[in-house]
């Protein structure tokens, strides 16, 4: 029975409130290196919160980027160990001028908490948290052995965190690790989240001429970069918008069935998707299957950002130096990261016009596609739970995001991970006016409660 | 003769440099409205330039955009009158991290001053200030009737100058106009401009999802406009770069046999040009002919710029909700900007993929091509004068770029208009460390000089 508990956190839920307003002040983005000291920052504040709580062991783990957060506090070795996984990183906040209010200045509006991170993922990091101080607070104790590892650079592809895995793999092992980060599909059907596809991030950049030249005096004899990447891009997509390279997908196996069984089972409104993200309907509209496959099964090749020349006000009639895209790709099951990045800068090499130099970088490793042991006790645990405190059976359905850490965790300790995340999908993380459902926190603090309770031994 | 005029101005060169520094001082970017403040000093700065030249009418003439500044010295109704145009705006200085000092810092390095805009085109209008000044100062009065005509909008299209020089066009009546605009081909070989393209300029904006959409969520499933959008940039050219939008050039009439004679006696050295913009040497090269034909005699259709999505450092998983590329046009003899545009707009419409927008803006109505009546009087002597002072007859030569004004005069005052820059093409005008020749700035003032006393009646 977790009342205790669960009353002891009802009582202080405008202070929890309060704690991640706090933290939701800190931008913490990762992947620019002007926010630096922001992240130190943030990464003081779970070591802060993770104090206050009691664990008795709590250190930073340098890397060769931003530290990881390690806690430890084991009640009893006969009893179960969870290792609970989040990040304290953020997305940059850009486009600054579409947000409502400051991306780092918390507001709450309508019981929803508006900030950059709230959603992704110091909201559902920072449940954990609570309740673990919640146990230690009435029961001096969590009921079962914890341990932490918060990392920093989720944001930017988490180029640090399975070295560090790797190297702490002695004092991490757990029967379960259990992610607070990783969205509910949607906020209106529990689900759970049970494989995610990988990721590998990439810029092409294609140079001309050594300097921007005048439009006029060299237009049509000089090599316009601008002209010659929107070619090449234009030929890693077939006209129906799937990845064109040749070799991208071959490595690819066949979805979990399950998954194509879920897919089947929900009538996903396809026209309220388009009007949901406020795009024109296509025509003809993708059938509900078709859309839902393309979204979580089919691997994609995304363009993020492109710049070359002017991007001021009014025009500039310059031929740019120099044009670069920023790509990333969703891999699934079978997908390696290394092969697929070889595959489309050999494609990329092969479009490449004449009288034009291409680079092509690497962001970070990448990582597999995930998929969860559908047989997991834990998995079905987690399941018990959401069904008692949402009124229904969770579905099991994957996701287009990435987890970097979704294969970390199995090659170097051998441990199933359940998403235990109460963010949701439509929360506008990595947008403008990302937001936190104050629902979702109070929520899900009671099924962390209850997990806790549950993985330790007690009554289910 | 003009020998006192020429030993005044020499006696002053350390002062007219100064002059040209002040002038490049101020940031007079016409097409970003941050520097609207800036572009008003700097048609002050013309107006104070023109009444210390001694000229008796200086007048500020209001536009719905920047002003355009008009003197007038009126010395003898029976001598002959010439217009004197040139503009006071400069280019934006971006990108500003290529400058080696910075653009509104004047700096002289070799003989050459270092500004935005020193080149294009304040130090080659300064010329005929000063020229006019000297002639005030040594002989009381110029040796002709000088109207001037300055503009602001030069390199935002000139939007307003047509209608200026319209409502005005009973008080610019002249014999010839002469333009301080409009550089020379190349430095090492002397030349007259007698034909330039016409321009137009536009920017397509295409929009998938009303916000940025998160990648993995979403990616395979939801619009991405930059895929959309460099599809569409694909359909604008051929495999060799050439303009492929249907009507794009039907207008177009055969070029003056004139120019493709001068394109054939000169042995354009193409591999040096590549490797003088610092580009790749394409495989195989063009051959000269080719290579100045479509420089000087093919529209073109350049993107100027892109940008949609995450511009900073690292990586951003989004879905960007809107790219957009601006574009200039250079049209050829018998291509009229409105139709031009009218058949972009079609086209772009035809391959928008369906579950997009496209808004297509256009930047200013554009111009016309120009082409200059061989036989004009003043033009020979023009050639006659840097014959003497360059030491070969200047070729004829057409240009790449445009002088928006170059149609304006002749539809509305029925005058010829001769080019009588002393910039030189390969000043890195419209690029970073852009830069003038002082030496250009010493033969420049001779050369107005003689221009003056010549087309004034004086012994040639």
């Amino acid at each position: 029975m977790t009342r205790a508990v669960e009353d002891w956190l009802a009582a202080r839920d405008a202070d929890t409130i309060e704690t991640l307003k706090d933290f939701c002040r800190i931008p913490s983005v990762s992947t620019d290196p002007a926010y630096n000291g922001d992240v130190r920052r943030a990464a003081q504040f779970v070591v802060d919160r993770l104090t206050e709580a009691g664990m008795p062991v709590v250190e930073t783990v340098e890397t060769d980027g931003h530290p990881c957060i390690f806690a430890e506090w084991i009640v009893d070795p006969a009893t179960p160990t969870i290792l609970i996984y989040g990040h304290y990183d953020v997305q940059p906040p850009d486009p600054l001028d579409k947000w409502q209010t400051p991306p780092f200045e918390p507001d709450i509006r309508d019981d929803r908490l508006y900030a950059r991170g709230a959603s992704d993922d110091k909201g559902s990091l920072l449940i954990p948290l609570v309740v673990a101080r919640a146990y230690a607070q009435v029961h001096g104790a969590p009921p079962l052995n914890l341990k932490f590892l918060i990392e920093g650079e989720e944001e930017s592809g988490s180029p640090h965190f399975a070295p560090t895995v790797a190297a702490m793999k002695d004092r991490l092992t757990c029967d379960l690790v259990v992610s607070a980060d990783g969205a509910m599909w949607r906020a209106d059907l529990p689900s759970i989240t049970v494989a995610s596809r990988g990721m590998l991030a990439l810029e092409a950049t294609v140079t001309g001429a050594a300097k921007d030249l005048h439009s006029g005096r060299h237009g049509g004899s000089a090599p316009n970069p601008v002209r010659a990447l929107a070619r090449m891009m234009a030929s890693l997509h077939d006209d129906d918008g799937l990845v064109a390279v040749p070799g991208f997908a071959d490595a690819a196996t066949a979805p979990d069935p399950a998954i194509t069984d879920a897919i089947n089972d929900v009538a996903f409104d396809v026209g309220g998707y388009f009007d949901g993200i406020g795009a024109p309907r296509p025509d003809p509209l993708p059938d509900s299957a078709t859309l839902l496959t393309r979204q979580w099964l089919v691997p994609t090749l995304e363009f993020n950002g492109i710049s070359g020349g002017y991007a001021g006000k009014g025009t500039k009639t310059v031929i740019p130096s120099e044009a670069s895209v920023k790509i990333t790709c969703r891999l699934v099951a079978g997908q390696d990261p290394d092969a697929v990045c070889e595959a489309i800068r050999a494609h990329l090499a092969a479009v490449l016009p004449t009288g034009y130099a291409m680079d092509l970088h690497r962001h970070g490793p990448g990582s597999r596609a995930f998929a969860l042991d559908p047989d997991l006790p834990g998995l079905r645990v987690a399941e018990g739970i959401l069904e008692e405190l949402l009124g229904a059976r969770p579905l099991r359905v994957a996701m287009g995001a990435t987890i970097p850490i979704g294969s970390v965790f199995d090659e170097h300790l051998g441990a199933g991970l359940v998403f235990f995340s109460f963010s949701t999908a439509d929360e506008d993380y990595h947008a403008p006016n990302e937001f936190y459902r104050l629902s979702s926190l109070r929520t899900g603090q009671i099924a962390w409660a209850r997990l806790f309770d549950r993985l330790g031994g007690g009554p289910s």
